[in-house]
């Protein structure tokens, strides 16, 4: 169960209107690495764990958090979108150009949302759930946190790099922290489950049943072997278990491919003879 | 640019037709998680690179084996799918329950491929490309590479023993054995990237830039502590920075918003007094 | 079955083209609330209607006025594409500045549909069919259709006040005018069905059956309660069953969930002692 | 910001696992109007909200609440996959009919989440936001609200309906009864604000710029009239303003469509002459 | 603008419900290429068209036709999950194996559309517009035409296949058979306009501005050369223009990519050196 | 499997950086009919293949070649995007109309991928398969290729139109060349294929079991009969086995629906007496 707390978890104040930047804004409120992402990844975990339960805890707690932003860029994607067009719209009736210029807004915060933020991102494309995981395996769902985050701050920075005003910089500073502290946090867990596990998941399939001889090898499906030169073509595997070994001219190990005729009631290609 | 050879990087030959379980199998092809995924993610991210070659290169090598592992697992579903409608749907004219059973097929690999593999997942969602990402920042990019190969490990394990078909076991134990051959590489590049650059993704924004304060804070926003029996609630921080804090009532530090009213051109709720 | 008569249900001329326009006024041709959604619509509840004749022939009349919308948006559309980016292609030689701004139009009615309507939305997002809703329940059916329709009318309102073209504003004003009517029609169609049913969908549901005791609370989920000024706080419920309340503080009534450890054959996260 | 409560709002606890049911049950978690469809339009009905405090206010905590009826669905269904396809498996070996029948179990709900629950409908589509408005119109947005909740708690009853388990039942006729509470609740709402504005949306629009002679017509598109019989096709308007008249034989009132030829730099059909 | 006649264009009463099929048969309703495809394909080309008279004409006949196609299909899909599920309700109680089967049904078609058809395919997936092409070029079209009614009339005969319902064999006789004038029809037009062009689209583009020494070469981009054996590898071109040649071997003709770092602003990968 | 050659097929270098022409240029590398639906096209029809050797290798060719095609086009938007918006930056402080000029680019082409192509389309919606088909029935399928190989050279030829950029317009005559030569292929195979069947797909269903009587017949579904003038309303049909006849005021031959009320578990509208 939840509570809302009527305000926000840090200020999110803009210094002055922005319609075409609230645009931009939506990549990380609605975008596939954006804080909605994030809320439901972490929520659907914790809801779905079965392991210990300080994670099923820790993952409800920082879906928690990541609702709060949400909250924060919307508020802030309203403020950036307030009463701006009109001024716009007023000057767009001796200029042209300005009026076109315009075409750099979402024209569904006007239409559709009436100056409201929009649960989108910043090609206005809706988001949905596939931007998601929660597999039942934490180690595996940690890499995907991990990844979330990573990709998340990325966002953030550029933002705040395509922007000078003061209020939407300070707030992005704060969720840029807190992007920081998430990446920490999953490293964290990550080397904690690592310790009792082999990191190749899942660590519970047995190793004499998958096909040890590929297990290990760096394959060069090209021309040329830039590729020979990475940690990734020689010395110890990462699991501990093995060495990593290159193989320049990987062979074929199936066969040629036969399917047979479809049956008549399938209505496929009829033989020509 | 590309050739094609035209056998197999590894044998697909189920024993026997099972078009029941080549829906399944659709998981692993055309997924989240699925091979096409981890092929268009891969390429994409070696056209773009603007990084050392090498990087380049080992990307374009990955990508171009995972297009074999499409073309294996695409082998493999029309062969489960050979003929075998045919013989139930004789049965099924005295036989009302088996007919309903056939629920279990997709039936869309009647109707529309004629037998054929389709580019979609189990659920027969069509695959689309916001399952990739390929964001220009190799580190971020690697951590997506190596949760999309620990979630399609996984999910290849799970196939695994949904099955007792000996073919399409050998398949998916050579499938699991480049699935972890690909996280130990990904981890080995990662780590790789690490040792030049602090782990918190992008490490070229300046740790003054950000609000220092909540950046390595984990906030607890639930009744109850569990969550701070973890790693990530104490001790040295992973990019060797600072100390984790554990936060027990975190507070909010922001406004409670007011947003001003709608011009009148956007037709909002009339005010009412 | 329909005919086609090929006079447009009400003129739809503009004054002159306006490309940058056109992708505005995709919003009510193909978005969410536009006439393509009320169309598909209203001709699914008749063609699915198990009620009494009259729904059925209404639903199947206001439908096939709506495909008239359709046609009159295409046709607006199409010309307000109408060879105006020749002209911006040959001053864009000299004036950078006008190329740019460009970016206003949808690159896809240059290239894709070559000054055409397409079926999709002012951000350029394809038309699809879950905006649309058919339940077999007709109160809850009108309930929809009542929105589709406020929905609409705000956005043509919005488009209305974002032209001054007079062949727009002529062709909006007739559109507004209906979805004023159909607005107005699904009100009757609403409480002529709730003078013989509870207006609580499905009115069939025996009320024994629901828990009684939070049937009528509102549940104030945050600190402060300005929710409590409002007539669904106090007072008659609108079913005339019985009266709100207002719970200041509502408690949790259910278990702290407990999930079991998956079985081995899942892979999930490794029991840690 | 909000705050989690580790204990459910109502109970999720099922007699037996029950995975068909499971796939089921889906709908009105990630359903077009599941409680995620809910929660996220409350919340940024709320967050955009530019009226007076008190909808603000209720919108968050209604809004807050339906974030604990996902959690209980999520919890619910977790359940209901809770080991089961173990012991089909087992049987299946012996018993080929009920490996089919496992056909309808959603595969995801194995291979996927790993037994646990996911954003998605009961036909395995991923949720979207195109699923939800806020408009910046509070009388517009609560017709959604109202159509929201009747067709989710019709929904909540047709899987009532389809069970037989006391758990399940139990939980769901504590969200049927929510459902009605919300439907009085929008009722209410609804009420206040036509009491102060025109119930056609939106009501700042003036009526004289309307097309006036379209505006109270109802036109009937099909041969028969039996759609004359409804309290749409006569008497007084529901906004007051006029009276319902029949229109037996509409006629087109617009122009037949002429678009001129397009440019040569857009290479559409060649002229054929 | 549009009438709609109450009577269907042909019969469609199946001898007895079947929900299963009705899951099916929703494939050439609301798929890839259902009849909703064709008749917005076929609408959207004629609003669009700026040919002569007699295409837009001859297209806004045929799309008017399908929409009486897609009456027909949601007619006889209501008919076939007609009370359906209550027998088997009743026998489930008794027998879980019943139960299962029913996974054989789509369950929206209770739970959300109420024993109602839905614009979705069979596998549930929503239509979406970006199935239908409308390019202004109407050789182009034509061959999206022919394309639409080839697929579709092979699905309607798999489908054919798939049941022993005399009902809904004659339905799908009478569909089959307009699959086929329509691809006779398609057929015609496309010769009509090839008549006064050149077939390669489009015809108005200057053969001198593309690369002439690869316009009619196969490119063998596999070992083996069996792709030599067709009419496309030797023998005069289609266009008239030129002759194939079958190019065994061919070469790179481009650069090694080469692209640039990133600037600071994008936070790229960090240059190790 | 395959192999990969570092070299382009075909120089793929602009003159300049030119970041709104790049969003542009996505529509042919991740549009409906865009590089990266060819590829996936040919290849799904190529591995389903069943039919004659020599059509599996020839579609893997060229689904191989479309690869190489996507990789040129991929490369060529990378270097479209190259530094471009940092000049743009710096002026835009002092020049607001550049930046909202800016509106024109894909912000995600900065947010998100970091000045690096993405498999989207040039209205940012992502590449999804439902763009594709492989129906096992070559005829079908060709046609369908025939299809996206017009559309594909249109939206080429519309582009090479809207850019002066000489590089651009190399790799443009390149592609749009290799466009005029699958166009011819297609052509050249459907060819070979209708010389061994009849033309109406699927040639293998026996023309009596389809309803001959309206199998030849143009329905004129509306006032005038321009439609009359076509090939497709007179002459000796295409299949040859009969004559077209043009059917001036088609008549419904179906009967008037009539739905049975729903059984009461599904909650349908109450009846109302």
């Amino acid at each position: 169960m939840f509570f809302h707390i009527k305000e926000l978890q840090y200020n999110a104040k803009p210094d002055k209107p922005d319609p075409v930047y609230a645009k931009k804004l939506q990549e990380i409120l609605g975008g596939q690495f954006g804080e909605i992402t994030v809320a439901m990844q972490y929520l659907f975990q914790g809801w779905n764990c079965r392991a210990e339960k300080k994670y099923r805890d820790m993952l409800l707690d920082i879906g928690t958090e990541e609702l709060a932003h949400v909250e924060m860029l919307a508020t802030m994607i309203a403020q950036l979108l307030d009463g701006a067009p009109v001024q716009h719209q007023e000057e767009a009736a001796q200029n042209p150009i300005i009026e076109a210029a315009l075409g750099g807004i979402n024209p569904q915060h006007v239409i559709v949302s009436g100056l409201g933020a929009t649960p989108t991102d910043s090609a206005g494309y809706p988001w949905n759930s596939r931007y998601t995981i929660a597999s039942g395996n934490l180690l595996a769902d940690f890499r995907a946190n991990l990844n979330a985050e990573s990709q998340g701050r990325l966002q953030a920075v550029r933002l705040y790099e395509s922007t000078t005003d003061h209020g939407v910089r300070d707030m992005l500073s704060f969720l840029i922290a807190r992007d920081a502290m998430h990446q920490n946090q999953w490293m964290a867990a990550i080397e904690e489950l690592e310790q009792t596990q082999n990191p190749v998941v899942p660590s519970t399939f047995p190793a004499e049943m998958q096909k040890q001889q590929v297990a290990y090898s760096f394959m060069n499906f090209s021309k040329g072997d830039e590729s020979k030169q990475g940690r990734w073509a020689a010395g110890k595997s990462f699991d501990g278990e093995s060495r990593f070994e290159y193989i320049e001219n990987p062979e074929a190990m199936g066969q040629a491919p036969h399917l047979n005729p479809q049956p008549p009631y399938i209505h496929g290609t009829p033989t020509q003879h």
